[in-house]
C-alpha cells in the first residue's frame, strides 16, 4: 500500500526545492515568511498550527490541510483537538468542506499508523 | 477499468462512517442537517438536488458534484435537465468551472453505463 | 427612507448601460448569454431563478442575490420557496453565508413592501 | 460620528430575529450549531474565537470578521494576539485580504474606544 | 458629490499607516513584498498591473480592483486595454464578477474625471 | 513514466468533444467566447495568456493553470516571465496557492522535456 504521508512529503520536498532553486525573489520571501509566521510568538505554535489548519480547510486545499495535520501531529496535538478545529471549519465553510474532511481523517489515521 | 462511480461511493461511505464514529457533535449534526435539507419540502427533491448540484459546481468541488449527479440520476432527472443546470453554473461561475464540467460529464456517462 | 430596491435597480441599469455602450465584444456576449441562460428551457424559469439565487448565495455576491431575489419575486415564487433555496445555500456554503442571508431577508421584505 | 460597533450589532440582531422568526428549520439549526460550536470543549473559547476569526478572514467576510473581533475582545484577548492570528490569515489568504485587514483594525479600535 | 477616488485613497492611506505602525513583522513584510512584486522585472510594470487587476477581479475584491485601476491609470494604460483585461476576468470568473465590473467602470470614470 | 502533458491534453480534448457534441447552447457559446477572448486585441496574445494564467492560479484550478502554461509555452514565453506572473498570483492569492505552484513547476518542466 502506498504510504500517503511519505508520498505527500516526498513530492512536497522535491518540488519546493525545485521552486526555491529557481530564485524568484518574491516566491522565496513568501516561503520564508511562511516559516516565520508559524513560529512561537504571543500565540504558541500549537494554536498557530490550528489556525493554519482551519484556514486551509475553509479554503479547501487538501495539500495545505495535510501539511498542517502533520505539523499538528508532530506538535503533539490530540485528535480531539484537531477534530474540534475541523468541526469549526466545516461549520463556517459549509458542507462543501466535507470531502476534505474525509481526506483529513484518512491522512490523520495514516499519521497515527506510521507512529 | 476502474468503475469511478463505485470507487467514489466506496471511499465516501467508508470515510463517512469513520467520521461519524468519531462522535464530534458539531460534525454529526452537520451531516444530519445535510440529510434533512434535501428532503421534500415546499420545493421537491428534484429541484433541491439541482440546487445542490449548482452550489457544488460553482464552488468547484468534484466530490460534491459527483454526489449530486448521482442523486439527480437516481431521482430520474434527465441528462438535458442536469446539463441545463450545469450550464447556469458555468455561466455564473465562469470558465474556471469547465474542468469540473468535463469530470461531471464523465461521471454522468459512468452512471448511465452502470444502469 | 431610501428604497433599497430602487437604489439597486437604478445603479444596476445605469452602469450596465455604461458597460454595454463601451462595446467590448466579450463582455457584451457574456451579458447576452446571461439573458439567454435564464430563459425557459427543459427547466422552467422559476427553477432557473432558484438555481441562479443559490449560485449567487454560495458565491456570496449581495448584488447577484438581490437580482435573483427580484426576479424570483416577479416570477411569483413564494417566500417559503425562496427561503428553502437559501437554506440549502447556507448549509452548503456554511455560516459565512449568514451575513448575506440577513441582507437577503431585508431585500425580500423591501420587495414585498413596494408590492 | 456613527458608532460602527453599535451599527453592526443593531443590524445583526434585528435581522437575525427576522430570520429566526421565519421558522425555516434548517436555518434555525445552523444558527443553533453556530452557538454550540464556539462553546468551550477540548479547545477553550479563546482559541475557538481565533479559529473563527481566521476562517472569516481568509474567506474575506467583513461581518464575520467583526463578529469574531468583538467576541475576541469580550473574551479578553489582547490586540497582539488578535493581530498575530490576522497575520497568519493574511499570509495564507494573500494580499487580497489586506482591505479586510484595514476594516478589522478600524473595528478593533472602535471596540477599544467604546471600552 | 463625494469623490470616490479621494475617499478610497484617504481611507486606504490612513488605515495602512495604522496597520504598519502596529509593527507586526509578518504583516509589514507582506506589505513590503507587495511593493516589490509589482516593480519592473522581466515583465514590465504595465503588464504586472494588469495581472494584479485580473487577480483582484476574479477574486472579487472591490478595493483591490480600485487600487489596480488607479495604478493602471497612472501608468498610462488606456481604457481599452484595461477593459480587455477585465473582459478576460469576467469570462474566467463568471457573471458573478459583473457587479464588480459595474463598480470598476464607475471608478475608472472617476479617475478620468479628476484628470 | 506517464507523460503528464499528453495525459492532460488527451483527457481535455476527449471530454471537450463530449461536452460540445451535447449541443447545450449556453455551454457551446461559453467555449466559443473562451477562444475569442484570448485572441489578439488591444492586448497581445502573450499578455492575455499571462492574464489567464494568473486568473487560473489565484482561483486555484490546476487544469486551467496547465492549459495556460501550455499556451504560454507555445507562444514562446520564457520561464522567467511565467514565474514572475506566478509570483504575483502567489502574493495576491496567498500561501494557499503554493501547492498549485508545485504542480505548475512540474508541468512546465514536462513541457520543456517534451520540447
Amino acid at each position: 500500500m502506498p504510504n500517503i504521508v511519505e508520498e505527500f512529503n516526498d513530492y512536497r520536498e522535491r518540488m519546493n526545492s525545485n521552486i526555491l532553486s529557481d530564485n524568484n525573489k518574491v516566491i522565496k520571501r513568501i516561503f520564508n515568511l511562511d516559516t516565520n509566521a508559524f513560529q512561537s510568538g504571543v500565540l504558541d505554535v500549537r494554536t498557530k498550527e490550528l489556525l493554519g489548519l482551519v484556514a486551509s480547510t475553509v479554503l479547501r486545499c487538501d495539500d495545505c490541510i495535510k501539511y498542517h495535520l502533520e505539523t499538528c501531529y508532530n506538535e503533539g496535538l490530540k485528535k480531539e483537538e484537531v477534530v474540534e478545529a475541523l468541526s469549526i471549519a466545516t461549520l463556517v465553510g459549509g458542507t462543501i468542506v466535507i470531502p476534505h474532511l474525509r481526506r483529513a481523517y484518512e491522512f490523520w489515521d495514516a499519521l497515527e499508523d506510521q507512529g
